[in-house]
């Protein structure tokens, strides 16, 4: 099961794939969004094995589990939905005026598949980002036959998700190449794919080294190739004062509580907290503390993940000026994750530039200034974030403009008194940030926008109704919605008018 | 005038132009719309001054001129509506559901500024594709400041450009660093601005050598940055067998005509024609022939476009099997540029990849094949075009799908019957391909969608209504479309429903 696939059988399902997406390609939209209904429902249909082996290869309890499992299938129902409603990929047609001079031509402006598209799935959602998960989906939407790198934490999990996918192309009637697995646990086989010329693309979600290096892989080919990777940030909260003053304890355990949700294992895991030096500080951290202490340590989703931890804390644990606040348990053995909260002067933020590295797991920095100047310039000094959140009443907002406008430059998502843990599948997500968060902070990698990354826009010039793609055609066939002539519409095009 | 701007004083104007950026960006849609409009009446007012200057640094014809100064008013006025419209930078806003588990929180999404945006100007459009042509519109309209490098074929004419922007700035009490523009007649001046850390895009529209320069260095940068380059290509033109039979004559005149338009000096010039060997291909090259022939040379940009001309025609005619056709009135003196038209068999062509290069001019290459497996083999074999077009009859098109199924892997812009010079300002254009055309095929530089190069999503969640951009207020107080819970609407949110 766990054997690496050979260069040579990489070839083989690179041919296939390309064949499939010359058929795939001129499915219209309501096919394509049939075909991801049935994959939804092949995934739903997945039993308790599926649990099971995810449980084994990740440590994740059931109940999670069994909530992503249910996101991942809501991913491929909501992406195919936003194909047939047309407000993803943009339709755009205006129609001649042939009595102009020169005469204007009739252009009609639908998407299609950039090819091939190579997914590289993260181990912290064996489901919802990995094999099935959101990047397949997108590509999948676009029009784009997908092969997935396996993540090697989890194969009997993949194999379980690719035969799903394989199941619902056969039931489709589609060529066998739409999709396919390849197993690596080298960075051999995956640079292979990447460099090849018939891949056209490339998701990824994990950490920044692994992310840049397929960056730079891909910007070097012959012709280079987009790639989209979300590669993690640190997150930064921000408590401001009068929220501080009126609600430290019950911050302080929404924090704690956001730290350590799935053992810091997300993404979004809020690793930096900034807060003023206040008199409610000391209740704050005291809550804070009390909540971290008493917080069970957990397995983390494997070995490799659980090593990096301890050695990353360690390393921040070592810097001047940084001193422990909290610690669940001390030492833990084995794989488990367990949670600690430091603590450090802005000044000494400032000055250390690692102290702004993330640490993935339930490790979170709390960083205390003296003065605004110092919040803003310690907003200046972070890199781009996936998230930046404000712990801030409404009289907050109103004095901490500059440091509010600073951040919107740091972030893809803004949160008001929440936190970042939690990422909603809507049109409205943005997930992916300015550099180092993702690669290309035009794109999202959830929500239904996130197909954009995979698909281009292609113009017809004065072609023949009966021979255009149907999302195109007079008739508006898909009832879809269409910019004509500027205005958006699902009417049909009647030039008897 | 054309003194190269120092290093010292490009960056006194990143400096400015960051500093406009922070106070541009809190600017609502319909300020920057307002804005552009006013851009607009400061251009259209520009008197003959302007077209004087352009005649005398390009040698383009004043109602070639004219028209591309109505052109260029009509990108910034055009992209300004898009703005006011909704319907290019999406508004998505799904609400919240507290009651479910767990509660659905309130996110909104709207886009902004990636930063500072500097723009590559080419010389064969001096206001259209330049100093306040079509890509300084788009980040102005996205929302970021903008640094021109001006091109060093029509510094006078970029200068009243220039000028007319920051009266614009002035007028709407912009800060001035929000347009400058640099010159530099050396790599060196480029290279600086595109590796600058306050540069957060790039627009390039020029030739291979140069857009693919700077792809390299801003892939190069410890922040990677997006750059949209578009870099021309030979536009390939099918005649198929039907049309030929059909309308030989016509077909010949239109391709000429095409051909020789503006002495070639168009990115979407059709520099390739494909046809196939027909009793009426000799009375098609026999028109053609007569047409170039006729041809009267005239001057090209300037000399260096003239030189690389000669040069890059030469190489063309010194190909085995190239056989010259037709070539207007023998040698042509000073920048003057003589259209020729040579032609070779697509086994030929097949065997040579050197054919497919494009040569900026009026230089044409009629590649003639013998059966439809060499025409396939012959698109199979073109590298990302801007467009493809197919000069065909209805039964022509049901003969060759799988020739037309491959051109759409080609182009950016398909063809039916028409030429492809002649780049239609609108929704439905895309003016990109696959890459080489394009460094990017998922973007447009002309059309509203161009905007898009230039700007990212950026997510609210559960943020105070008072304190949202006013395009993700309830209240929708710009009256523009947006996505809301998945239904495209203009309706304002109202909780008390």
């Amino acid at each position: 099961m766990s054997e690496n696939t050979s260069i040579q059988a990489i070839e083989g399902l690179l041919t296939l794939a390309q064949e499939a997406f010359l058929t795939y390609k001129r499915s219209n939209l309501k096919q394509r969004a049939s075909f991801m209904h049935q994959v939804a429902d092949e995934i739903e249909a997945l039993g308790p094995e599926l649990i099971a082996a995810a449980q084994a290869e990740t440590n994740l309890p059931e109940a999670r589990l069994m909530g992503e499992k249910a996101r991942t299938v809501f991913q491929w129902r909501s992406y195919a939905d936003a194909l047939i409603a047309g407000n993803v990929l943009d339709i755009r047609i205006d129609t001649a005026t042939p009595t102009r001079t020169p005469p204007k031509p009739d252009l009609r402006k639908t998407c299609t598949g950039l090819g091939i598209v190579v997914v590289f799935g993260a181990s912290n959602f064996p489901f919802a980002f990995s094999t099935a998960g959101g990047d397949t989906a997108s590509a999948i939407a676009a029009g784009c036959p997908v092969i997935v790198k396996t993540h090697p934490g989890h194969p009997n999990t993949s194999a379980l998700m690719a035969g799903a996918i394989s199941t619902a192309v056969q039931k489709a009637g589609l060529p066998i190449g739409l999709f396919a697995e390849v197993r690596s646990d080298s960075f051999e086989g995956g640079q292979f794919l990447v460099s090849h010329p018939l891949v056209k693309a490339v998701g990824f979600t994990g950490s920044f080294a692994g992310g840049k290096a397929l960056y730079d892989l891909a910007a070097k080919r012959p012709e280079p190739i987009p790639i989209f990777a979300e590669m993690g940030s640190v997150n930064p909260v921000f408590l401001l004062p009068k929220k501080l003053e009126n609600a430290a304890a019950e911050m302080a355990k929404q924090y704690a509580a956001s730290l350590t949700l799935g053992v810091g294992q997300f993404c979004t895991n809020p690793g930096i907290l900034v807060v003023p030096n206040h008199p409610e500080l000391q209740h704050f951290l005291h809550v804070l503390k009390q909540e971290i202490d008493n917080t069970a340590p957990a397995r983390m989703l494997h070995q490799g993940i659980s090593d990096a931890y301890h050695k990353n804390k360690a390393v921040l644990l070592a810097q001047s000026g940084v001193k422990v606040l909290a610690m669940a348990e001390g030492v833990s053995a084995g794989n488990h994750g367990s949670a600690v909260v430091a603590s450090v002067k802005a000044s000494q933020f400032l000055a250390n530039e690692k102290l702004g590295h993330e640490v993935f797991g339930p490790f979170g920095l709390v960083v205390t200034y003296d003065n605004l100047e110092e919040a803003v310039a310690l907003a200046q000094t972070l890199p781009g974030q996936l998230t930046a959140t404000l712990l801030a009443e409404q009289q907050d907002l109103e004095s901490h403009q500059t440091l509010i406008e600073l951040l919107t430059e740091k972030c893809g998502r803004l949160l008001f008194n929440g936190f970042p843990t939690g990422v909603e599948i809507c049109y409205a997500m943005q997930h992916g940030g300015p550099y180092p968060a993702s690669t290309d902070s035009r794109f999202t990698s959830v929500g239904p926008d996130a197909i954009r990354r995979f698909a281009r826009p292609l113009s017809y010039q004065n072609w023949p109704d009966e021979s255009l793609p149907d999302e195109l055609k007079n008739a508006n066939p898909l009832e879809i919605w269409r910019t004509v002539n500027g205005e958006l519409t699902k009417e049909p095009i009647d030039f008897r008018l």
